[in-house]
């Protein structure tokens, strides 16, 4: 199935583009984290959300998942790791599922990561950010894991199934439930290096891990290898007024755009995004005839 | 006083404009009107507001209006007529106030109307915007008042106590509570005409009224009679991401920079716009030290 609109990521951007296209009545899938987002739910109090007085994160976030229960709008749990331009529409790579839609709205927040030294060079050469599709290579070998978020920790056990041993580069603060053949490393990755392939992790204190592949685990994509050809500007999707990126049928909402990042700046971008998505699908309809 | 900055209009742009300055320990005034918006209150149904499914447009009114008074905002009940450049601040005009702010934020809504032939052309000569302004110009004369709204009615009996003769050509639905000399004329105003100064008004059904001035009393302002040599495009005000227009210290957000006509939208903009007026503020601080 090709979908109308693919909504990557599920802050504020993307709910308002989901519930948009909802009313829209337009075939989309929503890819995200069912929590929507973590970030507003540990906010203790907002202040400059019309509607609500001084609201909790939490209790906000409540409001908008009985929202989307009430309008049957789904988020399906998955990570983007990958968007390929097929034609006149996207392949996304997402784990092991593959999702073709004819257009994008990437709501993929802050862009707070760049890529380590390396990271992108080795990128399908050791490099890896999905354990799922490329977790098979590593059978009783050794790889590395970088990992931001105490939610990949599953990935991590599913590689140390396979691998014979998994150093894990582990940036969160929650106390680790790992396998056995898991080594907990407190160095910071910095560097990725190899020959023709990767071979060694670096790390800030100077020590080195000799690994098959490295797994990236994070919950914020390094955008320059999510779509190739993408057009950035100062870290951030480069837009215009009508959320269009340089890419056709591609738009993008909310911190991912630029500052200031504010919840009701990225609805606001959210909103204008789906309408733009809305108004090309009437014109890709009419060449299709 | 010279306030930090003024924001004409009280729709979700304002409002969310309002709401940021206010975190932002600006010392700003919030020209609109005390219902906020009439066009929001009067939707039977919202369904993409983040946080509320399927509100009336009512009970979002009243949300934004507790959530105000909440934090001690206040909307000065105010039609703003006129905006003058005045080196590093602007003069607004409000009925027979003056205001004084270093940055304006337009959030005036749709730009529906167009100038009547003559409206700009006269400006001045016998055009007007206020009532209470220029209605004492027009002792023992004869005036008309072009007016779509029944919250000016009260104007329309100001001036009718000050006329001789007033022809009310009248654009709302609501049945007219007006004075005795007030003839109300069922025929839509298309034209002013005139030699130095407005002479006659001219209808759609072809009749005449001669009148020695004519006042337009509208819920919208015509853009280009608001604040000379402010950059438009499309009968939109032209703004760039950040909400600058082309004059400097001036935002714009909301229906008033284009479609899409939606909250959300709005909202956004309005949180844009008064970042980048805190933004200016802090510079300009800087230069005046």
């Amino acid at each position: 199935m090709v979908y109308d609109c693919a909504i990557v990521g599920s802050g504020p951007a993307g709910l308002e583009a989901a519930l948009n296209l909802k009313i829209h009545n337009k075939n989309f899938i929503w890819l995200g984290s069912k929590n929507l987002s973590d970030k507003i739910r540990k906010a203790e109090r907002i202040s400059n959300y019309p509607g609500f007085t001084n609201i909790s994160g939490a209790a906000l976030i409540d409001a908008f998942q009985k929202q989307i229960e009430e309008m049957e709008i789904e988020v399906t749990e998955q990570m983007v790791n990958q968007i390929m331009p097929m034609g006149e529409s996207y392949a996304l790579m997402a784990g092991s599922e593959f999702y073709e839609a004819k257009t994008v709205i990437l709501t993929t927040g802050v862009a707070n990561k760049t890529a380590l030294p390396g990271e992108s060079e080795y990128l399908g050469k050791g490099v890896s950010y999905c354990a799922t599709c490329d977790g098979g290579l590593y059978r009783g070998k050794t790889v590395g894991v970088v990992c931001n978020s105490k939610r990949f920790e599953h990935e991590v056990n599913f590689l140390a199934e396979l691998a014979d041993k998994v150093y894990l580069f582990k940036e969160y603060t929650e106390p680790a439930e790992v396998a056995d053949n898991v080594e907990i490393v407190k160095a910071k990755a910095t560097e990725v290096v190899g020959a023709d392939k990767v071979e060694k992790v670096l790390c800030k204190d100077g020590s080195e891990f000799e690994v098959d592949g490295i797994f990236f685990l994070r919950d914020s994509i390094v955008l320059s290898n999510l779509l190739p050809n993408l057009e950035a500007e100062g870290g951030h999707i480069k837009v215009n007024r009508q959320m269009e990126t340089n890419l056709k049928g591609v738009y993008a909402a909310g911190d991912c755009t630029g500052r200031p990042y504010q919840y009701t700046k990225a609805m606001g971008e959210g909103n204008v995004a789906s309408h733009s998505v809305v108004e090309y699908l009437s014109e890709l309809a009419k060449t299709q005839k």
